[in-house]
């Protein structure tokens, strides 16, 4: 018993979109443990959809599609796949009902063309959509084959695999051996670097462990599978332990941590507050922090001073410094992040300033060379880097990151005493 | 004459990782107009592999194969596809040589499980790695069928594909028709109402018309398919005209352009200048604003005003109506624009105050409620939005681009006098 996922639409061959939709099955195919070895992409062509079904059927007995269910005449996913097993199509009248209902609440009249979604071939079950109007099927058009249909727009096709698919293969018995991740993510190591440190890990077969490394991010993903998620947990848990120990505080967090979230963590914890002080990233850092919900308990604001006037009247960065060191320079950095302290009455003052590029580098201060400043009522450090002219996106993320990383590792190593505190 | 591409590796069949070189080669060939029918992900398996190259060769003449060529054990796609064709694994000394001095420029010393990536079947030529050590091959292994191999790391595949094999595949001629397309991009319209427009393009053949929607923006793709670029561009030119006379004012731009990028130029050509001030995106529209290079000489800056305190202090909100209307309100959205405009000494102050969610909302000011305030020195506006509980990330994207579309639409239909700017 295994799955395939076969994603139809012509914006995928032509590289309009990125096929996400096959991203979140496949997870969703490996958390409920049903195995899956394929994945296809075609167009919206009825002829090579059926070359699709003709392979998918000799190698797969799940075959779920998503793509081609909409109302216009290129969306033709379910006539080709009954015209492949022969069935006739059949109108739904409860569909039509609920197209008519979707429409009426947004004070819309249903089109003609719509009619076309009620149709499903003969047998098939309709597999609900609670957020759009085209549903999808279930259907088992020949034994020991099942196929799932949804709509390529990726919040439709999520909410009906949670809702309805979800409890439908679970209800069948599939999937008898779960895999079950853990990832483990690394701030301030080099992918290479990393690696060499645990090389030894990748020769484990259950559970496995890998590397991945993106924008400066290294992640080490463990993966085990056994028969229940329990069991794999197990498994994971030994090898877990020893990945951390050799990790040490480069590894930051796990699964759906990130840098803000466990930042944030470390503010609660500490009963401590932040502001920052932004030029290149202009608002990144504060976009990445209040990303979290509940951010507000520790994160009270900031200022974006991405003109130098900003940076002098309302962070109180010295001129004669600005006009000597230039903004990208240690002491702005600094004073940027005592000034906006200072200002916003916050524990910790957290700053950037930097050369994102394009343009604006020269010998001395290359594209990609950034200072960021810590401010605390007690003290004042500065901290420089040399990022690269990999692209303006890749400095700035790279340096809202680092940044979080700085308080991330100064909260864990010289937690302020209490009466410390502002 | 048909390509495929085959895209190997368990992470993607895990749904580690997103598949985006599948993207980027789909959009490569589109631009070299080398039809692509079909797609293909399968796991680090020497069987399935084999039977994807079985069903490739059937039905497509290029396959171009990423993934698999490093030095570990699970990689083996040059081994597989050597197999398959009953070809031997020939090393390559060049191969070696070039890895020996990647490694030597970093100080280190060739692992001997690196040879691994010196052997390609007889017959092949090296396709080089300028970026890493994995290098692929070009190999025609059979009359009218030619294999490209290339690592998964995307920065290689890029690298190698831009220098190599776009080279080799002008060289040979393929490609006749050429792809071309055109994006047209919507704010403050929906998908449905804009398709309802235009739903006689979709009808064309050439060029074809097509509607995607995504995180509140919708965009319209124009293809056409000619024998030149300039061709397909003149197909284009008159279909393009009539939608943008039928999209208005809500289409914003077009291809590579952002709503930053084109409030940008309009605050270039007006003269003026804008600050921000942030409630619920903390950041996030400055952060947009300043992904444009150069935006340093229109944006000066701006408040993130998380906590009310801050907004209070340093953008001048009155006490009194944050008790008595709420931080998520139309009076307190106007002061933090015009607090911010005075504070920085700008044209525009554009501010935005709301609720993110998952928390925080009540059956008044329920979650995706947003204030969005506009001030100049003469007049001070706001405008409400109720996004609904879509996601925190879905509420702030959304109203951070609705705050730059508002300004647009100012700029476009109300520009100040040149006497009225500050």
């Amino acid at each position: 018993m295994s799955a395939e996922i076969i994603s139809v639409g012509t914006e995928l061959l032509l590289g309009n979109i990125l096929n996400s939709n096959a991203q979140f099955l496949a997870q969703q195919l490996a958390e409920l443990g049903i195995p899956h070895y394929y994945q296809t992409v075609v167009g919206d062509n009825v002829d090579r959809l059926k070359q699709a079904i003709a392979t998918a059927c000799e190698r797969s007995q799940i075959l779920i599609f998503t793509g081609g269910l909409g109302p216009t005449p290129d969306d033709l996913t379910t006539e080709t796949i009954a015209s492949f097993f022969n069935a006739p199509l059949i109108e739904k009248p409860e569909i039509i009902a609920d197209i008519q209902q979707k429409f009426a609440e947004r004070g819309r009249q249903m089109t003609d063309n719509n009619r076309k979604q009620a149709l499903i071939p003969r047998g098939a079950t309709i597999l609900e959509n609670p957020v759009g109007t085209a549903p999808g099927m279930i259907w088992q058009p020949q034994p020991n084959l099942t196929i799932l249909t949804f709509p390529g727009v990726p919040i439709e096709m999520k909410a009906m695999w949670q809702q309805t698919a979800v409890p439908y293969l679970k209800g069948q018995g599939w999937g008898q051996a779960m895999i079950v991740s853990r990832l483990l993510k690394f701030w301030g190591i080099s992918e290479s670097s990393l690696a060499e440190k645990v090389a030894d890990f990748f020769d484990l077969e259950n559970p496995t462990v890998a590397p991945y490394a993106n924008f400066g991010e290294v992640k080490l993903r463990i993966s085990a599978k056994a028969a229940s998620e329990e069991a794999a947990r197990q498994i994971i848990e030994p090898v877990e332990q020893q990945l951390l120990q050799i990790g040490g505080l480069d590894c930051y967090g796990s699964d759906d941590e990130s840098l803000a979230s466990v930042v944030g963590d470390l503010l609660k914890i500490t009963q401590t507050t932040l502001s920052v002080a932004e030029s290149c990233t202009g608002g990144g850092l504060g976009q990445m922090l209040t990303c979290v919900p509940g951010s507000s308990s520790y994160f009270l604001g900031g200022i974006i001073s991405y003109d130098n006037a900003v940076k002098e009247q309302w962070l109180g960065v010295d001129p004669q410094v600005l006009a000597e060191q230039g903004a990208v320079s240690d002491r702005v950095a600094q004073q940027m992040a005592a000034g906006v302290r200072s200002r916003l009455n916050t524990t910790w003052g957290l700053s950037i300033t930097g050369i994102a590029g394009p343009e604006g580098g020269t010998d001395t201060k290359p594209v990609g060379l950034v200072y960021i400043g810590l401010a605390t009522e007690q003290d004042l450090t500065s901290f420089v880097y040399r990022f690269g002219a990999r692209g303006r996106d890749w400095v700035r993320q790279v340096s809202a990151c680092t940044a979080l990383d700085l308080l991330r590792r100064r909260l864990l190593t010289e937690p302020l005493a209490p009466d410390d505190r502002t």
